[in-house]
């Protein structure tokens, strides 16, 4: 079992390199998100742990379900 | 897209499904988060909105990856 600092690092890396693959800037998607850049920056470096609701949002905003923002690349 | 309320329960039902199969009650499935059964009741009913970190205990819990959680067999 992973800790908590963990899990919200690797879902903070998914989120950012699904972000990145759909070409949006941490501005753009924050604003289609609702959420301020802060909270969307915070996401992306494991420091927010955030809710089923805005789980839900960040996937909708990149146009994907929220399965698939825990499809982690671990090492090994 | 579905609304927040929507997203608690099709998460709740899926919770309850998942640890129905692990053959637990709702009192061994808290024992094993360390979560009070009431929460677990509560997210299982979708009336709470648990955070990446609760989903993460739970899906290990379950033995299962947190992927898993969101698989919903919606209807249509």
């Amino acid at each position: 079992m992973k800790n908590a600092e963990d899990i919200r690092a690797l879902l903070g890396q998914r989120v950012r390199t699904l972000r990145m693959e759909a070409g949006l800037s941490q501005e753009s998607f924050a604003e289609k998100c609702g959420l301020d850049r802060t909270y969307i920056s915070g996401i992306e470096r494991g420091t927010r742990n955030p809710t089923l609701e805005v789980l839900y949002i960040l996937a909708t905003a990149l146009h994907t379900e929220l399965a698939t923002l825990f499809v982690f690349n671990e090492p090994g």
